[in-house]
């Protein structure tokens, strides 16, 4: 567990202006890590930090010697075009290590040569072109708000909303990683067997229940070998950070296809992922116990508890989602909040799916991807996608200009934010994870 | 649909002796590619040909100036350590150039420089150690025997052993990437929750049913981008080649946890797969028409259906399971054979699988692994796992030598065999899947 220190001091300002406004997602305290290229040539692959409005060339900052401890050099330098290759492969004490170099130069302690140096290596984040920030060799998708779980289960096995492991299980499976795309990568509606009438064949036609669903995910750090197992206690050294996932879905299609052996088809046409990594570290503030489980419900099994993962294992992320539609757009209309919800209300914590996911000896390597589920809470403005939102379609939104949705129309947009706050310290935030629906081909 | 030519002759012999002995996997009429090092240094990772008794050093025929089209450059040079990034994602056309080289080479017919050039660069195969074939980005198996589809969905739902989607859909799911491992690879047993008492808490506890699943993978070769389908016409232009797979399930893991996302920890701790691709020309002469629906069943839906699938999408591939317990092998007893099944009895063809695997427009990539799902026959003695053989554990087999098994213990080695016999022509083999139980740790 990494304990809050001098990087996250709320009066610790920043000598870029805009790091230091009230509302951004990238003050000085958050430093999280993207890899991008500059929008104008696409060229040289950087790993960068997020601060204020602009994006940190880490490995220019390196050659123009900003980094002199040794540690870093090696963070920044060897393949430098993706995280997974450097920073975040690193041990906790060098990640440490390199977040209070970089919160160093970027405040307003600095001197005016480090200034200087710092300045030439800015890029506007308007001026960036983002990437997948590791490559994530396998993807992993958990189950795990309870909220999210009953309301979907109610609506497929009325009478058995929550099946029996749900308390016991971290549930997960595999997704697929090739179609994991960055923010803002349009997102083509897909085709796929669709059954409404149960006494004809399949239809094989464009998705018309296509969904999102509000996540959040985490890299791993380091890796484990096969065979080796990971820790309630150690997970936590094996996670580099968090980001915010959306999880398209085609609820038609999974609907036919997800027995007996999970969602396949209706899942992996894409799913994107926001560019920026918010680390542990920068996460220390913001931390949750674990979910306080109703009485009556069974503790964690041995392996899955500890009591510094009941005492803090959660996060407390506010995640919203927001929705502009088409002709939205073309009014100029704000795009429409659809729900707010918090990672701190989720079952199990990342810490306990990280381990499970180890517990039967699976290698994780550094880089891949591993996300929560739909993050739903217990109120209806808490649902995490449409399918709970408007209760399978037959309870449809209304838009403010008068538009409905039951799932989603080619051209909505789907807008993710997710930030933290907390008395005595500045807000941080994960920036956006957007895609717009593009009709099927 | 690659066509039988010249190097499917059976006539045809090899100066290498050992290819043209009756009983090799590995005739001319195969060439198989691999990848591997001399097991003496385990250095210089490189593309191989299995044939007769020696695994040929790609790489280094090609600096003996064996391969002089330009094209043959190219299919092995560039990142030559793995064949994903070599020969699997040529077309076709460059693909077939190559194994006529290949045959040229290694044909009785081949001048006494060529031999001497080719001798230098042949490892006999007990010196070679093996890595996996490819940098598998993603791992996809199906569930396409209906004959184990329905065995198995008698045993947990007995009233509806067969799913209404299974006639329709090609089922398959994600799996894991990081933990395939090559043939050879011990295997731990998982520990996972288990509860076998419904009215208690489970336990976490090493694996009580630990099973293998005989299955078929395929490699793709060229792969598709994120939005583009692959019509099953075009569908086999997309796959490179076969192996051997072994899915290793915990039945019991599988059990408590599969619903209702499907299996996640009872098959991710491990999958192993045979070295040796078997490429799509070399199986030529061994097409069988896909599998003959019963009737009453409905036909494939119009983009699983071609002329040319149904006529020849099927594979003639005899499959063999041998059981060889530890006390077997102190006794130096002969492996038990388990079953025998055949990939015909397939219900879906790879090309179905491929076709509709992207067609949601999910991007397959060169050398990503897609698995059949256990390949079972309709008699008794054709069911591909524990799971049906011993029919959930209640029916134990008897070994020869009075032991018997429910499920696998530590130290029981699985050795899986593949082998194409068609009258006029030269039988092919596909080498052997192997692994070895370890005790939980």
């Amino acid at each position: 567990m990494i304990e809050i220190n001098e990087t996250h001091d709320q009066n610790l300002k920043s000598w870029i202006e805009s790091a230091n406004a009230p509302g951004t997602d990238f003050p000085i305290q958050n430093l999280p890590f993207c890899v991008f290229t500059r929008a104008c040539t696409y060229e040289n692959v950087r790993i960068g930090v997020a601060v204020g409005n602009f994006v940190l060339d880490v490995y220019a900052c390196y050659e123009s010697c900003l980094f002199d401890d040794e540690s870093f050099a090696i963070a920044v330098t060897a393949d430098n075009y993706c995280l997974d290759h450097s920073v975040m492969r690193k041990n906790t004490s060098v990640q440490s290590a390199f977040r209070r170099r970089l919160s160093e130069i970027l405040s307003e302690k600095a001197d005016e040569n480090t200034r200087k140096s710092v300045q030439r290596n800015l890029i506007p984040i308007e001026e960036a072109q983002f990437y997948l920030p590791a490559h994530i060799g396998d993807y992993t998708d958990f189950y795990s708000s309870i909220f999210h779980a009953t309301n979907v289960g109610s609506m497929f096995r009325p009478d058995a909303p929550l099946l029996p492991n749900y308390k016991y299980v971290p549930i997960g499976y595999h997704g697929r990683a090739s179609s994991i795309v960055v923010s803002g990568t349009e997102i083509t509606r897909p085709k796929g067997q669709n059954r409404t009438n149960p006494d004809a064949a399949p239809e094989f036609v464009p998705c018309r229940n296509l969904d999102y669903e509000m996540e959040v995910g985490f890299f791993v750090g380091k890796g484990n070998e096969l065979g080796e197992t990971i820790s309630i206690e150690e997970a936590e050294d094996h996670i580099f950070g968090l980001c915010l996932v959306n999880d398209w879905s085609a609820r038609d299609i999974q609907a036919w296809e997800y027995q007996p052996l999970g969602p396949f088809l209706a899942k992996n046409f894409a799913t994107s992922v926001s560019p920026f990594v918010v680390t542990m570290e920068a996460l220390a503030p913001f931390r949750a116990s674990a979910f306080k489980r109703p009485e009556g419900d069974p503790q964690p099994l041995e392996y899955l508890y500890s009591e510094q993962n009941e005492k803090a294992g959660g996060f407390d992320i506010n995640l919203e989602v927001y929705l502009q539609t088409q002709k939205m757009r073309e009014e100029n209309a704000e795009p429409f909040l659809l729900s707010r919800s918090n990672m701190k209300d989720l079952y199990w914590t990342i810490a306990q799916m990280l381990t499970h996911h180890a517990s039967n000896g699976c290698n994780l390597q550094t880089g891949d991807l591993i996300a929560t589920g739909t993050v739903s809470g217990e109120s209806k403005e808490e649902r995490g996608c449409l399918l709970e939102l408007t209760w399978r379609g037959k309870e449809p939104l209304q838009l403010p200009n008068g538009e409905t949705r039951r799932f989603l129309e080619d051209g909505d947009e789907i807008i993710m934010k997710g930030f933290c706050e907390r008395e005595g310290f500045r807000r941080i935030g994960f920036g956006e994870c957007r895609g717009v629906i593009a009709a099927a081909e």
